[in-house]
């Protein structure tokens, strides 16, 4: 069995962004030298999620919006703690915070328009996302 | 390490539809002749998804009104492109796109009720879904 | 290659609740010995699903309460079968019902606040949740 792990980090200018990291999943897919085995891609913090979906700016948008429309900005218990997130929280959590993505061949094996988005919602600040192959 | 990938095509006569897939990925397994792994299956398109719920006609209905409640077909910035599949992109976002399945003692280890549905936001058009399982 | 397979059951006092089951994922990834691989914890009944996120209660009343305003307890067509669980379904659905977690030097490879909750939705009677790791 192969396997390899990398912790990658992001630290946005915005808060809220999505940001394709498929050539980088790709870069260390090749690295592993990994031929048949699972790509797993996880955001670390629990502010932060994963996308796997179109890069085309107005689906991009529209995303943000409808997590803004089902968990937007507000006032939320977990802000007794002394911290404002919560909403980013919440929209980790309906977007989903990993993929496991198949490798055939030594490649990742994505439909078409499958891009693989980081999708930070709390951030300015670093950020950790794992990188972990197993295979053959 | 045993590996076996396969790609199954949907093309489905309404736009959209849930179907199950239980019995494909089963003999899937079988054919793949693991005994103790993971067995990944995932959309490849992105207006598609993967379920793992009830084969029951009331709750398949309650979901498909569920999302169509969420993430409505209607005017999206996406279709600026020329799509009009906005929504779908968003249903899949919300259901996920994509399960992992245990494969204990050659058999997917599921629970009493739990069957795989392949749901698809956007048909009458030819579609993809990998099947992959790692194992020994 | 080693594998492991545990079952793992609850039995709540209240109908929805929420479960931190980090301490006992770790024990297992320990039992495994497993060094390097992929962990997956997955809810067997389709109404309770897994949870990665902060162990503070006001986020969890938070999560609670978002999961009831986008699938609220009321009247399903599931309903007709005599169920009365139909939120519960829904809200596995929204919350997703498992997680692969990356195991590195024998450890669980979590960010700093993950933690892993099982989430019941539908409880007061026993529901098994599924361990298993793969890896070297």
């Amino acid at each position: 069995m192969r396997t390899l792990t990398e912790h990658i980090f992001f630290e946005t200018s915005q808060r809220r962004e999505l940001i394709n990291i498929t050539a980088r999943v790709a870069d260390f897919v090749a690295k592993s030298r990994v031929q048949e085995g699972f790509c797993l891609v996880s955001a670390m913090h629990i502010t932060a999620g994963i996308w796997v979906n179109d890069e085309e700016p107005g689906i991009k948008a529209d995303l943000m919006e409808l997590l803004e429309r089902l968990a937007p900005v507000g006032d939320y218990r977990h802000h007794r703690t002394g911290e404002d997130n919560g909403d980013a929280h919440l929209k980790r959590t309906l977007l989903g915070h990993q993929a496991t993505l198949p490798v055939t061949k030594g490649r990742l094996d994505l439909g078409p328009w499958e891009q693989i988005f980081y999708a930070e919602f709390d951030g300015r600040r670093r950020k950790r996302v794992v990188l972990k192959i197993i295979g053959e």
